[in-house]
């Protein structure tokens, strides 16, 4: 029998309309759409794509992934949903596995791909928007002022944040919401705190955008993404 | 006279199935598309859109911008695209003007939004999918495999790209072409020849993808991307 095949599928930042056409037919084209469930029993990305495809006729499989500070017990949440689409997988489905942004940036679909290769199915990625081209958007900002001085996309939870914060370029910094009120002194302390703008939801129902990080919450949505120009 | 406004368009690294449905809208609602020439002539961005957009009813301005060395050169050149975009739009007439990618890194809309907005005139960017995302999606590569990493985008001309190259997390090299075979040496040197990957014109006719440094030519196409494991 064919074996199916496991795309990891990009369907942008929020906003339906920021999914690309491959996504929507690599979505249609797969009987089961399956998708991460967040701690609080949603999912984001299948609320996007039920504004852009019609999933009437699709197997609908909720993937539960663990957010513990412990690794081992998130490796042990990746090999469960690894084992639950394998076995979709070798009934012969094809399966898209959704993502937010993009599938090769902070995203649950590498979580599980090398586990479903090493189990002998075939993968592929479908590229998306990532959030941070959206937030750039959305406050105007130009990533990359000089053509001879990098962009760096760091994670909020970074081990050295400050070294980061130290290199040329333009910052984004992912995931800002929980650690929002610590990475304000962080900010100040680098010197950089006037030149941060932030956005939070972008393009979803409750966004949010500060322009003056004085304006920010000290906690704020997982979705906060922070712009620091050099 | 309503003033016009100038749309920003990402669209995406080059395949015309990763435009996104917001850039094909906001292309239709334009009567102007302006792209930029390259110095062959041709008009890159423009035939992509056209394999997704039906033209026929736009009025094409093509844009023609310096690729000197002189930075003073290059911006006489913004400086111009800048005017006639203003003239377009002080004429009342939305433009579309196109732009590989994502608008926010590394982009032609940039260098020129700032000058148009100084003129007193709305810009807005629609993101669209980075080069690099596509990279990777063809690389089945993560460019995130720590959740606690950063990623680096570097233009292969940085200054200090060896410091780039000494700094944790992945590293992803854009438009390197002209420089592979300094690259290699530099990329050897470092201690990450082995940790290479590129592709050349991702997803466009002539696509090229090397696991293995030793078979990239010294002299690539311009859209050559090299992703640096960490």
């Amino acid at each position: 029998m064919r074996k199916g095949i496991l795309y990891g599928v990009g369907v942008g930042p929020g906003d339906p309309e920021l999914i690309t056409f491959k996504a929507v037919r690599t979505i249609q084209s797969c009987p089961v759409v399956a998708a991460p469930m967040t701690s609080g029993g949603g999912t984001l990305a299948l609320d996007i794509v039920r504004q852009a495809v019609d999933l009437a006729d699709k197997r609908i499989v909720r993937l539960s992934f663990s957010m513990s500070r412990d690794a081992a017990e998130r490796d042990r949440g990746y090999e469960r949903a690894a084992a639950e689409l394998c076995e979709l997988l070798g009934s012969g489905s094809d399966v898209a596995l959704l993502n937010l942004g993009d599938p090769s940036i902070y995203a649950t679909f590498q979580r599980v791909a090398g586990l479903v290769r090493a189990a002998g199915f075939e993968t592929h990625a479908v590229p998306g928007v990532p959030s941070f081209c959206a937030v750039a958007a959305r406050l105007d900002a130009d990533l990359t002022p000089s053509e001879r001085e990098p962009l760096h996309i760091v994670p909020a939870r970074a081990a050295g944040l400050s070294d980061a914060l130290a290199m040329p370029g333009t910052k984004v910094v992912m995931k800002a919401g929980a650690h929002l009120g610590e990475l304000k002194r962080d900010l100040a302390e680098a010197g950089v705190y006037e030149r941060v703008s932030l956005v939070a939801d972008c393009g979803m129902p409750g966004e949010l955008v500060v322009r003056n990080l004085d304006e920010a919450p000290d906690k704020g949505s997982y979705f906060t993404t922070l712009v620091i120009r050099p």
